[in-house]
């Protein structure tokens, strides 16, 4: 067997490895890319396999690049309340949830996990953006007492269907009945962990976050142990199966330039009159005015389209266009072909007139310019669960 | 030619293309590695060839992943003075200066190259980290009026000793006699651009900071056929010629977890007792005290090393080792053999006690156990200019 050269991606030390990375070198991971500053498998098969076995089975994924900002401190809670919309007195200790970290104009810092460990003890599993920083500017004249560091914490991603007999396995059935978005602080033989109910899937699945990193290969096999007989095997990220469930990428689908209305997330804003947090006013002027832009869910005509490797140009039907004139209206974020629907979707950031249901758009693709038309999102599963707990 | 393969390294669109992706791609670029968010290429050639060309011709390097902070508005200079313990007072328009911004404890944000543009306008040439995000968590609570943006500015860097000749035919003699680190706003046939006289080579080079990311082709074609009779040539950086410069590389040499004195650049605090800065108080007390651990040049024995790929282990001669008993005292943080000096070069991170001219040391490298010893640095060329101004 080959190993994959890292020298393809990597230059001196620079870059982190995950607590998995040996681990993940030895199953053949075949492409890697970079996230918070360390290596991200993205692939150890065909795609498409990748995507029938999440779907149908089980599988692993190393996020240990989700890194951690821990929040700890007398003002722990008022200081985490005021980084998100979201009203965290509505977060029990031992509950996560999904949460948007916003900036003063209401821009998008980052979407992690947030973990309430204590009444003042939060983690906060981060999307690749430096939050550390953004924690450390803000907490710098803020009058609060807060610690703020990166812990020993690790997480790896067990989705798919058959995900909870793993865990039950490994964790007993307390574990594995988690509700969406609960968590247990366990061990296995030891090995210190939380166990949660959450993913990036689309999946019914679980996050294991290792919280003793010189013991990540030892906890690596453990699970791939457990799952043996139900096929389990270590993938990357299905972009197929989190775009068909509506689940956004940050970075691309939702940035620093974008704002929770504009991507469909205005639901995060949910404290009504109570309290305040960074973002507030402009995210109630932006709520009031209606956003200028959306993130359209998108259906594009014609053949299986591969995962967009840029941001393809959008324009509305009969204006402008690749071949022609005019400059484009907008960007499809993410695209790819879904085997079940037997349809490429995906998202577009578009102008709000033209992100209603059924306005016809044209794309240019890798393989020329395509018909396409703003649908609904998400694609599949409207009442199954999707990271909105 | 078969190009590099984009998906080995990415997933989705998450990660940004420079403005000069294409004219690398097209250039054979061999190897990407992630930066900034952004992809940065780091080899075409052989890495000999490329430290040669660098020492002997001239070189181009997209470094478009330096991305900028740009700091406007009333408040600018009072803010970007309150960023970094260097005292900017010194610094003219149209100067530019190396500079760290540091946290609160003294822990080093990032080490960009600053340029000053008008008395309230700056930006900030960064290295690996969200800067753009630690400055609005800052400015947040500051009671400063500033305004702070990624402007659209790529640099590309033309380096060594034929750097000169190519800079004057493009942009004339004013601007190839540039002073250290200072900088000419000019355009190119009305490509706008700011040139500096900077680098990261320890050769003579300038930086050419491009203002319109749709040109970034244009420009890099016109940069390519103006040093083509001087076998101008793409290249990576040159980790072997920046190491025997005793250049640091952000994000392994420092990081948020080390400070100035650690490092060996306690002269960035150079302002005595005016004004402040964030971490003055902590630096102080690290002044006084002294730092704990110190980042020492090491000459580590034996047959020629590759560059680092993850940081090796060092004991202390005598007291434990690879093979045996004992923590290591300390980490290898970048090395690599020097074809001039015919030694391994690099830099070793170790307890202060440790870290005297002449200590012995052992370092566990992938060829085995190799005995070691702290040497000064930088390595070769000291009256030579490094970016210290």
């Amino acid at each position: 067997m080959t190993t994959f050269d890292m020298a393809l991606i990597q230059r001196g030390a620079r870059l982190r490895r995950s607590p998995y990375f040996d681990a993940t070198l030895r199953a053949g991971c075949r492409a890697y890319t970079v996230y918070n500053h360390m290596f991200l498998p993205t692939r150890y098969d065909d795609l498409h396999a990748e995507y029938e076995r999440l779907r149908t089975g089980v599988t692993v994924w190393d996020v240990s690049v989700e890194r951690q900002v821990e929040i700890t401190g007398p003002d722990a809670f008022a200081f985490t309340n005021m980084l998100t919309p979201r009203d965290l007195s509505k977060c029990a200790v031992g509950q996560g949830k999904y949460v948007l970290i916003t900036a003063e104009d209401g821009g998008i810092v980052n979407d992690p996990v947030l973990l309430r460990l204590g009444e003042n003890h939060f983690w906060l599993a981060l999307a690749d953006s430096d939050v550390l920083l953004w924690a450390k500017g803000v907490a710098l004249n803020s009058g609060l007492d807060v610690r703020l560091r990166e812990p020993d914490v690790s997480p790896m991603q067990v989705q798919g269907p058959k995900s909870k007999e793993v865990v039950r396995r490994l964790f007993g059935d307390g574990v594995a009945g988690l509700r969406y978005y609960w968590f247990a602080e366990t061990d296995l033989d030891g090995i210190p962990v939380v166990v949660t109910r959450t993913g990036w899937s689309g999946e019914v699945g679980y996050e294991i976050y290792l919280r003793e990193g010189s013991r990540g290969v030892e906890l690596w096999d453990r699970v791939i142990d457990a799952g043996a007989d139900l096929g389990i095997a270590p993938t990357g990220p299905s972009d197929i199966r989190r775009i068909e469930a509506g689940i956004l990428n940050y970075g691309i689908d939702m940035t620093l330039d974008t704002n929770p209305y504009e991507v469909g997330m205005g639901w995060q804003v949910d404290r009504g009159q109570e309290g305040d947090f960074i973002g507030r006013g402009a995210l109630a002027r932006i709520a009031a005015e209606g956003p200028r832009r959306r993130l359209a869910g998108v259906e594009i005509a014609g053949a299986p389209l591969d995962l967009n490797m840029t941001r393809w140009p959008v324009w509305a039907d009969g204006v402008g266009g690749a071949g022609g004139n005019g400059d484009a209206i907008g960007r499809v974020t993410s695209a790819v072909w879904s085997p079940r629907l037997k349809r490429n979707i995906g998202y577009a950031m578009v102008p709000t007139a033209l992100a209603e249901l059924g306005t016809r758009l044209r794309v240019a693709t890798p393989d020329g310019e395509r018909q396409a038309a703003v649908v609904p999102k998400p694609f599949v599963d409207p009442d199954k669960e999707i990271p909105k707990s």
